[in-house]
């Protein structure tokens, strides 16, 4: 059942029982009608993966005994897809994805979950955005919600151009110390990144995987130079790798073979 | 050790004991020295997803009482990562990720863990390639062979731009029924996808995710229709998703809030 009112669909890579949804679905509550499909358990840095060798199992998650959402057993991708094709009523009118704690910036955002769940509805046609905010840990999420509210509002009354979806950072500053909005694009730098040797009581070798960010980057269009100069980064991205500014190039060394 | 012969890294998304890793090493082996890094386990679908919150293991795999390749407990891009950052003597000079079997076209090169370790690869700054032969069951890898030493061989003399990764595909017809190469673009036609629901014996609900080609696609420019026409299929990809055609529309728009 949907009244008049926009049907948003949220969505996260941290799990349904995450704290930074639940500060979404605050903030959505005032924009139309809202409707969880999340997954059960974390799904952090699975970027942009479906699942389709296992079966999806959907379950009915209660909160303060009150129908709260849908907890899958799949990645946010998936989340995405089997509330489109089957556990709304209706295409949503817009996908939220978040909060994350933590941001999504750079090469990062090609294996970000929160990210790929927006790029999944954008797919499917539906104006969607991901929200990240710059702190891992005890992230003040209530600071994050007046940014959110006001886009989206905007995309609720805007739309965004087919295919698109907005990748929102934001800092993690009270909404007034905030400096205002920034349409971003991706930095590309490399992460300073490196892998950590260990050994385990038996002698065993494993490795971690650990990165920094970078600093290379320095014009406040780039996602990650907007959010440490105080700015919401926001990023549109569309679902296509090509290298289009290589192709040419490259069609012409093929032909030489 | 390394020799003075270029250096290769294989890994895939099907595991270290997948045939057509097997074949990709007996090609490859022309071209240069040959190192092996790739997941314990088949990763399809895993898309652009890394390992942060678990331990990776590598342990040493043997084939036929000789040492094959590190088998490691993580995904593609993981494999990659690190490959490079410790397995490795050095960087290589050149990353094939495959033979998968089953084609890596238009949008569900975002879903692709084939693909995801050779941008992975581009990202760290070494020339890749990802292969795929377009016939899922019982693929006759054998019939790839010739197109990918080819172009193993090009990427080899000339290089590729900085950043970018090539996503072959290659039909399953015999080498001499293949039109040839073909630089194209990502398709980016929505799949026919589904969403099966059924019940299992105790009545509980879970669903399938299906997903059928497009077959929206006309031009021999776009993936999909260049490999359906008997071409090898050449994307190049670099991970930038900035939708980037649409930045200044959008910031225009966002001045206004």
């Amino acid at each position: 059942m949907t009244d008049g009112r926009p049907l948003i669909l949220l969505t996260n890579d941290d799990g349904i029982h995450a704290e930074g949804l639940r500060y979404l679905h605050l903030v959505a509550s005032k924009l139309g009608q809202v409707k969880i499909v999340a997954p059960d358990t974390e799904q952090s840095a699975v970027g942009h993966s479906i699942t389709l060798y296992d079966p999806i199992k959907a379950h009915e998650v209660m909160k303060d005994g009150v129908f709260y959402g849908y907890g899958i057993s799949g990645t946010p991708a998936d989340s995405v897809k089997l509330a489109l094709y089957s556990l709304l009523p209706r295409p949503p009118d817009l996908v939220m994805s978040g909060i994350n704690n933590g941001s999504n910036l750079g090469i990062n955002v090609l294996y970000s979950g929160t990210v790929s769940a927006a790029t999944e509805a954008a797919i499917l046609g539906v104006p969607a955005m991901a929200i990240s905010l710059a702190q891992k840990k005890d992230p003040p999420f209530g600071w994050a919600l007046t940014h959110i509210e006001l886009l989206g509002r905007w995309i609720l009354e805007q739309g965004l151009p087919r295919g698109v979806a907005l990748n929102v950072n934001v800092p993690a500053l009270p909404p007034e110390r905030i400096k205002g909005l920034r349409l971003t694009r991706q930095g590309l730098s490399k992460f300073r990144e490196s892998v950590e040797q260990r050994e385990d009581p038996r002698g065993n070798v494993y490795y971690w995987l650990s990165g920094q960010g970078t600093e290379d980057e320095t014009s406040d269009e780039v996602d990650i130079t907007a959010l440490a100069h105080g700015y919401v980064s926001i990023t549109p991205l569309f679902y296509d790798l090509t290298a289009h500014s290589h192709r040419e190039e490259l069609a012409c060394s093929l032909k030489k073979i």
